[in-house]
């Protein structure tokens, strides 16, 4: 028994191992394709970045493709972690709906990704070629579309959205002006990142229910 | 005279054969850039596909960079004559925009480029990498948002746009909602891209001053 709690220690041990080494490797190919796209992540650039081979990466990853999909599941994992749990803590749909953009916006100010949201990145660079890389990420982009419509649905089961809302046409017009907020990083003015925080501000304070005659929130 | 006649003649013709090979050549890789992006787009790929040499391409286009230049420059100038030219026969400002808009949509409706907008392709493939291709692509980029602002402020000289109007934020607005149908392409759903439309015209809608009594036009 202690023969096998000690292997399984030795195996917990290497396993730990692997994983912050292949964190590490994933943490830097993140790095490359959020800038050069994840077509320009190949093998051998992220292994002459690491100081490693080829080989030892075909070990941990396997093929180019299975290292572009860790890559997105990866980057997907931490935007959930940095965006979308903390939001979830709120209280009313519609505080959840505001936090998770407000999130989105200081995430993509935060530059954690330094060519800006991976998810809209991604969806762009594969959006016309057909895939596995292109469904994972449209099954990412479909995610963030409902994480969003669900608060916007809730909010109008719970009396907090006017009833005329159109959930659908909500959900565009947030994504239509995040995703001008990622195209902005072209620009090089962090103005025009403002002004789609503005616009979705502005849109969701709309979209609430107010006590007759309370003044809406200064913005 | 005759013999210099004879040989401008001569050079013409040349000329002329050269530029619709160049232009055959161009096609060809519009259409590749357009779904792999321009950084897939390369002389070796290229000249595959056309049965062609790297070679004879070098000799016509010079460098994989001199040749993407030549590709943004021709998509651009065919996004000009599809979309921005005819818009401009419109008498009034507002008849521009909405012209400029409607032809947008039209535009990506109909696959001129089989991966959607090539303006705003480029924009998001080039937004994080410094460097000669993306100057030209930002150029690009700005003019489109000058030429939406441009009758934006016209119309607000003119009286036919609504003093309280924000050019910035209506520009934005366009580019936002033109932004989300071009990602549209992902989802491979036609009704975002509708969603987007109809946005689009009820924004211009919104922005004309209207006699008194008056209702607005049905989307």
């Amino acid at each position: 028994m202690i023969a096998v709690a000690f292997s399984g220690t030795k195996l917990d041990g290497r396993r730990a191992r692997g994983d912050r080494t292949r964190a590490a490797i994933l943490q830097r190919a993140i790095e490359i394709a959020s800038t050069n796209g994840l077509e320009g992540l190949t093998m051998g650039r992220l292994a002459g970045d690491l100081g490693s081979s080829k080989s030892n990466l075909g070990v941990l990853f396997g093929d180019k493709e299975a290292l572009q999909l860790a890559v997105v599941d990866a980057a997907a994992q931490r935007f959930v972690e940095i965006v979308v749990t903390p939001a979830h803590v709120e209280q009313s749909a519609l505080g959840c709906l505001r936090a998770l953009c407000d999130g989105w916006y200081t995430y993509l100010e935060s530059k954690i990704f330094p060519g800006g949201c991976f998810i809209y990145a991604t969806a762009h660079e594969y959006r016309a070629r057909p895939g596995k890389i292109r469904d994972r990420v449209l099954s990412y982009f479909d995610l963030w579309k409902r994480t969003l419509g669900a608060q916007v649905r809730t909010g109008l089961q719970n009396g907090e959205i006017r009833l005329e809302t159109n959930a659908r046409e909500t959900v565009w017009k947030l994504v239509a002006y995040q995703n001008a907020a990622h195209l902005a990083i072209l620009l090089d003015d962090p103005t025009w990142l403002d002004q789609s925080r503005q616009l979705t501000r502005a849109h969701i304070e709309a979209l609430a229910i107010r006590a007759q005659g309370a003044e809406p929130e200064r913005l």
